[in-house]
């Protein structure tokens, strides 16, 4: 049993600087979250992509914001569970919270806060019956290790950026690699669809364009897919691998089922703390909602200084916290 | 006149991300402030501080801060009044403003944005009688220009931070130089306290430790100031120049006189969009109160995002404006 005063659930940029502004509060924090790593959708989603509206940053890649919060955030030495996804919330008392995860590891808490942007990400699925007898059965949905499809036949469904980076990297690694996508043009980078085509013409890709996944089978793993084009009956494609790669979709998940009052897959606060209707339980970032409400990274910042203060009175008898400058005292870490 | 869609009071860093936030949504601001410069705190009090509490910097020194911002509401093409004092608002009617200022400038502007920070700053001054009538005439409250005091006998009354760098820096200008302090020890920087002590013992530097101005006089100009320590009577001593560097005290100024809702010296705004009572007045950063309220840089970057977007639709009729992200759209200036 992990025991902390506060348990921040989702370690993107909110819940990593929601650990500062506990931190300068003495408060420790431990971080849970669904993806193996720190930052999000920062880390997972667009990592090399600049940022403009970070203020005192004219410019800074989603990265290397994950990297200076981390820096930031440090002297309060948080901890982490990461790669787990939170199952049950179970309010035992007054300032003590119970959280246990996917994998079993439960955490003790005074307080939660709940900074789990837009949910966990779960991949698309295709709409095809009897499609999930066959997930881990030859049905992917990422590419964990590549060297899994060295000498196969794999299928990519998919046009985006994910479908084609993997169309070019597995095109060397597969016996046979075909790519369906259901336009004529690709969604991902130009430059990746070019280099798609062009391994299409030296004939390590075979192209299915316009075309959809229209039916999997095989006995007891997949062994086939069928391709429906615009015209004529589908092909039928005997395939060892297919790698489904339609994005990720993101879920509120377990947190629907704990009580909270939630609008539109958000969280309703108060927004004197971000308190939500339970005691004790808070929601910063992405995921929460109230009125004038802004998904903005630096709207999320705002949520977990006031969310800190809240959080410190709740766990210490309704004790308020005078405001203390940075500039004046530093930061004593623990 | 100048005419413009957003005027901000005060450009300090709260009101510099302000034109940022309008910007993106394609509205143009003009800012006034009371200072010379733009940073209000941040250049004016403490540049050389560093901050630790702004999200996505372990430290940045506060200077730094300020031009950061500056380099990032760039392409947005501020425009500024600065060393000018607002005095007038008059609404003219529906988005429809008129700002005055202590110099006579005219503002005409959709929306008005008062970002002022603790207000205006004014220099505390000693409780003595007839103080004001040597202000010009010997008494400053600032050192604007320190070859003013070249080889004249100058006291400074003080302890803090300029108190001590300008007995530092004028010892080696001033024909004589006196430190009146009303301690033993000084508040600002301790390596400039140490500084200010070598020096007195250089004789460079007189120090009246645990001693106050009592009194000043002279005929027409200043000629004497009165210093009384812990025992005895007063010394008189002749001078030809006294700065009195006790710190700077923020006034609200004239906008106490606007008809906003004013509570313990801030002005009350809504959350959902940090409007006053006034519609098409906002009020960000320090100078504002609401139920939570911390007086913190950040929180009032997330002030001026929601602003933004309440005063487009203010100016529109109404019309909303749809969130649209940096990292997909990037910046378009103007």
């Amino acid at each position: 049993m992990i025991e902390t005063d506060i348990c921040i659930i989702g370690a993107g940029p909110v819940g990593l600087f929601a650990v500062f502004e506990a931190g300068l509060l003495n408060l420790r924090c431990h971080l849970i979250d669904a993806l193996p790593q720190t930052g999000g959708q920062l880390s997972e989603v667009y990592p090399q992509k600049p940022i403009y509206d970070i203020p005192g940053y004219p410019s800074i890649r989603a990265a290397d914001l994950i990297t200076e919060l981390e820096k930031q955030i440090a002297p309060f030495h948080p901890t982490f569970t990461l790669g787990e996804r939170v199952e049950t919330l179970e309010k035992r008392g007054e300032a003590d919270f119970l959280i246990t995860t996917s994998e079993g590891t439960t955490v003790a808490a005074k307080a939660v806060v709940i900074a789990g942007g837009l949910g966990c990400f779960e991949p698309r699925k295709p709409e095809l019956p009897d499609i999930e007898a066959y997930e881990r059965h030859g049905l992917d949905y990422m590419v964990r290790d590549p060297e899994k499809y060295r000498g196969k036949r794999v299928v990519i469904a998919g046009g985006g950026d994910s479908a084609l980076d993997w169309a070019v990297y597995l095109a060397d690694i597969a016996g046979e690699l075909s790519l369906i996508h259901r336009r004529e043009d690709f969604r991902g980078a130009p430059d990746t669809g070019n280099k798609v085509l062009a391994l299409a013409e030296q004939g390590k890709i075979r192209l299915f364009l316009s075309s959809t996944l229209s039916g999997v089978g095989g006995e007891g793993s997949l062994q086939y897919v069928d391709i429906s084009g615009l015209e004529g009956s589908p092909t039928r494609l005997e395939t060892d691998a297919l790698v489904v790669l339609f994005g990720l979709s993101p879920k509120l998940g377990p947190i629907e089922t704990w009580g909270l009052n939630i609008d539109k897959r958000a969280i309703e606060v108060d927004t004197r703390d971000y308190s939500t209707n339970i005691p004790g339980v808070y929601a910063i970032g992405d995921i929460n909602t109230y009125p004038g409400k802004l998904k903005l990274i630096l709207c999320g910042f705002h949520e977990a200084a006031l969310m800190a203060h809240s959080a410190y009175a709740y766990m210490n008898g309704g004790k308020k916290v005078t405001l203390k400058y940075t500039t004046v005292t530093g930061i004593s870490g623990f």
